[in-house]
C-alpha cells in the first residue's frame, strides 16, 4: 500500500517534532540559559541599583554599605531616616547601632515625601527580587549541571563548568574539544588579538575565575589553567560518553600536581612578546 | 563677644545644610530622577525579556505575541501546556480560545520539568514586577511634573516634559534658554555631527516623540518642532517666574498655529545639505 502525501507529511512533521525534543531532552540547553540568564540578571540587577544609589543618595548621602546591603537597607529605613528602627538597620548594615543612628541623625539630606519613599522602596524591592531570582536560578543549575557533568563538577566549581558548557555549546563539543581550545574558552578576543596583531598569547578564558588560577604566583597562573583544561578535558569526556565517576581520582591527581606547581614556582621574570604577525 | 572656631565651624555646617536642603525641596530633581529611572528600568527590563523569550522559546516556539503580553502568559500557562486553562490564556493573549489551544496542543516543543518551570516562572514574574514598578513610577512622575510645570505639562506629554527637564538639568536652566537650544536638547550628537563634519542639522531631539511632529507631514516636521519649542519656552518661563497659568492661551495659539502649519503645507522636496565643514 502506498502513502499517501498527506501521510507522508505527517509522518515527516512527528520526526522532525520528535528530533526537536530529542535534542531539548539532556537538560543541557537548561543549564545554558540559566547561565546565561544568571548573568544577564547581574547586569539588569546593576543597572537598576546606581538608580537607586543615585536617587536615595539624595536623601541619605553618608549612607554607604555593599551594594547586597544597600537595597534592604532602603527599604528597611523608612520615609522618616530619624525615626528608623536604627537596631534592626544596624543588623543588616553589620555596623554599629549608635553609629548608623549618629549617621542618620546628623544626614545632610532632608527625608524624601512620602510618594516618592514608596517609589523608591518598590525600587529597592525590585533590586532585592531579581537578587531573589539569581539564588534559584542559581541553586537550580547547580543540580542541573551537577547530574549532567559528575565529573566535571567535582574538580571544578559548577558555575565555572557550566560557563563553559555554555561556550562550547553543549557537553558533546565540550568533550571533544582539545584540553587547549578548552584553556583558551572565553578568551576569543585576546586570542584573535595574539594572532592578529602579535599581542601576548592570552593564557586562560573563562578558567581565569578559577580560585586556584587567581591565587597562584604569577608565573604560574597559565601552568595551572593548562592542567584544569587537561583535567577538564578527561572529566567531560567521563560524562559525555563513559558515563562513569573518575572524579576522586581525577581530583586526586589535579591536587598533587597542583602542589608540585606551587613548590617548584620560580620568582616572576616576563618575557617580552614575540612578533606573531604574517609577514 | 567673638564666635570660636568650634562655634564658627558649627554655624558654617549648619548653612551647608541649609542650602543642600534647599537645592533639594523643588522636587524638580524627583522628577529627573523619576525619568532617568524610568528609562533604565526599560533597559533591565528588555534584557529580561529577551532571556525569557529564548528560555521559554524552547519549550513553546509557536507563542508570538507582544512583549507585553509574553511574561503573563508564561506565567498563565504553567508547566503542562497542554492541561493549561486556554480560557483564561486566551484572555492575556487576545486571541481564540480554539487559536491557543491548537497552538498548544500541536507544539513542536515539549514540556519543562516542574523545576525549570518554577525557575522560568520566576523570571516572567521579575518581568512583570518591572513593568509594575514603572507604572507606579509613572504616575508618581505625572502629578509631581504637574504640580512643578503646570503650563508646561498644559501644551505637551508629562513625559516629554520630563525628559526636557532632565536634559535641561533645572527648570530654572530649562526657562532661560533660547527656543532654539529647547528645539535641540537631546539632539546633541546630531549637532556636533552638523557642526563638525557638515551632516544635515537636525529639526529635533527629545521632541522628535511628540505626536503632533510624528504625524506631520514631512516637510512640516521642523516647522511643528520649532513651534512647540517656542510655546515651551514661554510656559517654562511662566512655570519657572511668574507661576501664572497661561496654558489655556498657549494652547489655543498653539493649536491654531499647527493648524496654519496644515494648512499651507507643500509637497516635500529635499534639498541638498550644504557644506557647513570650516575650511
Amino acid at each position: 500500500m502506498k502513502e499517501t502525501l498527506e501521510e507522508k507529511r505527517k509522518r515527516m512533521l512527528a520526526l522532525a517534532k520528535e528530533s526537536v525534543t530529542q535534542a531539548y531532552s539532556t537538560g543541557e540547553h537548561a543549564v545554558i540559559q540559566a547561565i546565561n540568564t544568571y548573568n544577564e540578571l547581574e547586569k539588569a540587577k546593576n543597572l537598576i541599583h546606581e538608580r537607586l544609589f543615585e536617587w536615595y543618595g539624595i536623601y541619605f548621602p553618608e549612607l554607604r554599605v555593599s551594594q547586597h546591603a544597600y537595597a534592604a537597607l532602603v527599604s528597611a529605613i523608612g520615609a522618616g531616616k530619624k525615626q528608623a528602627d536604627f537596631a534592626s538597620i544596624a543588623k543588616i548594615a553589620g555596623m554599629d547601632q549608635g553609629v548608623v543612628e549618629r549617621l542618620a541623625k546628623e544626614s545632610i539630606g532632608k527625608d524624601p515625601e512620602e510618594k516618592e519613599y514608596a517609589v523608591i522602596k518598590q525600587l529597592a524591592e525590585t533590586e532585592l527580587r531579581i537578587e531573589e531570582l539569581q539564588s534559584s536560578i542559581d541553586s537550580y543549575m547547580k543540580q542541573a549541571i551537577e547530574s549532567i557533568m559528575p565529573n566535571t563538577t567535582h574538580i571544578l566549581e559548577y558555575r565555572i563548568a557550566a560557563e563553559l558548557l555554555s561556550k562550547a555549546g553543549s557537553l558533546r563539543k565540550l568533550a571533544n574539544m582539545p584540553a587547549s581550545t578548552i584553556q583558551l574558552l572565553g578568551a576569543e578576543k585576546a586570542l584573535f588579538r595574539h594572532m592578529k596583531y602579535g599581542a601576548k598569547p592570552p593564557k586562560y578564558g573563562v578558567l581565569f575565575k578559577l580560585k586556584d588560577v587567581t591565587n597562584a604566583a604569577r608565573g604560574d597562573k597559565g601552568k595551572v589553567a593548562r592542567l584544569y583544561a587537561t583535567k577538564i578535558s578527561i572529566a567531560a569526556r567521563a560524562d559525555a560518553f563513559s558515563k562513569r565517576f573518575i572524579g576522586d581520582e581525577l581530583k586526586q591527581s589535579l591536587d598533587s600536581s597542583l602542589e608540585r606547581i606551587k613548590k617548584n614556582t620560580k620568582p616572576y621574570r616576563p618575557r617580552p612578546a614575540k612578533d606573531f604577525r604574517q609577514r
